[in-house]
């Protein structure tokens, strides 16, 4: 790790910056793949299915008995574990359901909120060296949640043409019953135009690999929508001396192991602090089976001591960690000053690692400084919120003359007309 | 008014389309234009002024003494509805503050969301035939609430040189100080890029001409948040025999007055509903300023006359239309039926230019059927929503062997660890 110590303000923008990695530019490939699921769909899909996974499907779908075998072979206790993140994730969204409140902005002038489903949406889980299922449980619980009418999981199959058990047993769990063996650029594309089996979606989630994000920001342009764009992951720690070294290096290489591409920033306030987390991350490194990919990540990455509390939340948020841990004394008062963040684990024991599985939280957060605009997936991103409005006869003789006028200044006088007529109705009927 | 007479079924999505107009393709011109803003910074927002606005600018931002003169040149009567529609807009966006609630998942394990402003935004209000200060309202109201620190304006300057005395009115009320005299695809390059006068931002808002629609489309890609895909506005009126023709015509006609591009749908039960409201249509029509723009509009609506009110509600659900207008009996009925809408308006008296000015609701929402997958604007637009999760050590032990499990079967190991860590850490300690 590249110790910085007390770096002067002007340099910390420099130092929030991601580094850029030199990426091929996918755009024509991914295009291609595109256009060719447009246009044959699913043959398209049975070719890249051999292509690229190397497996020859007979079908694009998963069967009810393939459903029934995974299950078995799925542990009893990995089965209760994932239950345990399952009732929590559950709980947590379940909360995030708001309830119309109407409100008389005038009198006689109600005006409301209603959420509403995205009736068909599109999860993508990445097959890749393991199972994701932890991530299926993020968007499909939510999903479920909102009530979309159509929640469909496109995943990779594995070079024996099947799913991976635990994504199975969980797709099951969550009460999912449309799932395609499909991985790729080739997935988002059959989600975004629809072929024979694969039915067409209004917004696409989920993670993956560089195909599967170009994929996702072309498909746009078809009028798809996606949960947001994304980017390496990244953890930022805030401690101090009331922090446990042994548990920072533990949190700092449970975000390195992610890719090699992957952020990790310390900061404190206390050299002592700095030095012992030093110490145990090379300890608990060389145990790790992905050690390569943790050593790089952590050569690239920067413990940054800062004179005090304050100067770390400035540099926090400056940064827009997608996670940030802080392990400080006092930490309720500096919780109000964190304005960029995706999600914020506080203390000795929030671990990152509680809130990528178990802990109810969503894991799909912005990276890459997004955090200053966006928010990471919720129920939210399952909906709609529809406004609607009724006014009464004293409504529009409230609000009437002023929308009169204002449209006649902006010069839109069909619009005055739409108000002057139901003025008209209204003072002639009372006339009568 | 093309008139359809019950049509089957399976013509519906067809029938829903919206037209495709030939669209010259601006990516080249507007790319270049971005470029050079980035390259040039204020020399180059000075040179387009001079090019596309025909004005010479001394100074990119607004004075003091230029807002002094213009709020006194604008009227009473129009201060006094502006303040109306400010008040109700500002009452109903307010109310969409939530309260931060703890939910406690497992014992120990507490999560929670809460609302930080997004710091930077941008609002583009565009100049054009009219000043749209309704469109300020709309956006700047908004961003007040959430808190966001940084609000800046960008608006095309006159031939004179000013801003529309109008908007430099709203701007004062709503509390915005930083207005600048930039149009077009170069106002959102500055906003997106920065330049010496006009600082950079994190989401922009507004609506726009086809460069601006595409400046919002390409500044994507250089990490800017924007507020919703733009399409032409559209109204799809339903409305039976308790409707009254001539409202629905002036509904109809102040949706047409907007633009050539604009879309007006009828759906009725009625026949005799749909005949008085064409007739009522070529009365008003011929009595419009903008009776050009709205009679081609017109020509190009389709009226649908449908068996039954359920029908009507899953045609609109398959158009998605942007504003909804619903003047049919027993109404209350249907709302739980309306899946796909941006903003509806209820009965004979809720027009859509009570909501496009003064009623509170939001007037900028999805267009082009993205009312599928998108909200309007609201105070959730100028918003993320940080979770955060604090564990307890009987938290750990609820939830720490849960995620060990899972982590582990995700090859994560360094995750699982995290976990391990501290597991062994509360064993030890109350070992002791």
């Amino acid at each position: 790790m590249k110790i910085i110590n007390q770096p002067i303000r002007s340099d910390w923008p420099k130092l929030c910056e991601r580094p850029l990695f030199d990426q091929q530019d996918f755009t024509a490939t991914v295009s291609d793949i595109l256009d060719q699921v447009k246009k044959e769909g699913d043959q398209a899909l049975f070719d890249f299915a051999s292509t690229f996974d190397k497996v020859k499907l007979d079908q694009l779908q998963v069967s009810r008995s393939e459903f029934n075998q995974a299950s078995q072979r799925v542990s009893q206790d990995l089965k209760a574990a994932i239950k345990i993140a399952y009732d929590n994730i559950y709980k947590f969204h379940f909360s995030q359901k708001t309830q119309a409140e109407v409100i008389e902005t005038s009198i006689g002038v109600n005006c409301w909120r209603e959420s509403r489903a995205i009736e068909k949406v599109g999860l993508y889980i990445p097959g890749g060296s393991a199972p994701l299922f932890s991530t299926l449980l993020m968007l499909g619980i939510p999903a479920k949640i909102a009530g979309c009418s159509e929640i469909i999981v496109c995943t990779p199959p594995q070079k024996n043409g099947l799913i991976a058990d635990a994504i199975m047993y969980t797709v099951q769990l969550i009460g999912i019953d449309k799932v395609y063996k499909i991985g790729g650029a080739q997935a988002i594309g059959a989600m975004t135009y629809g072929t024979e089996t694969v039915p067409q979606v209004y917004k696409i989630f989920g993670p993956g690999n560089q195909f599967v994000t170009k994929a996702k920001e072309l498909c746009q342009v078809d009028g798809m929508a996606i949960d947001m764009p994304a980017g390496p992951s990244e953890v930022l720690v805030i401690a101090d001396d009331s922090a446990i070294p042994s548990f920072v290096a533990a949190d700092l290489l449970s975000q390195a192991e992610h890719g090699s591409d992957s952020q990790v920033i310390l900061l404190s306030t206390s050299q002592k602090l700095i030095d012992e987390t030093l110490i145990e991350l090379d300890k608990q490194l060389n145990l790790l089976p992905r050690k390569d990919i943790a050593k790089k990540v952590i050569q690239n990455s920067k413990a940054i001591l800062l004179p005090d509390m304050k100067s770390c939340l400035e540099w926090s948020n400056i940064y827009a960690p997608e996670h940030l841990i802080i392990a400080i004394e006092n930490v309720q008062d500096f919780l109000p000053l964190i304005s960029n963040a995706g999600s914020v684990f506080i203390g000795n024991y929030s671990c990152e690692s509680a809130g990528d599985y178990a802990s109810g939280t969503n894991h799909t957060l912005p990276t890459n400084a997004f955090a200053k605009q966006y928010s990471g997936v919720s129920l939210d991103s399952f909906q709609k919120k529809i406004t609607f409005q009724e006014l009464s006869e004293t409504g529009i003789l409230n609000i009437g003359p002023a929308v009169e006028i204002m449209a006649e200044t902006e010069e839109l006088i069909a619009h005055k007309n739409a108000m002057t007529l139901r003025l008209e109705y209204i003072k002639n009927k009372n006339n009568d």
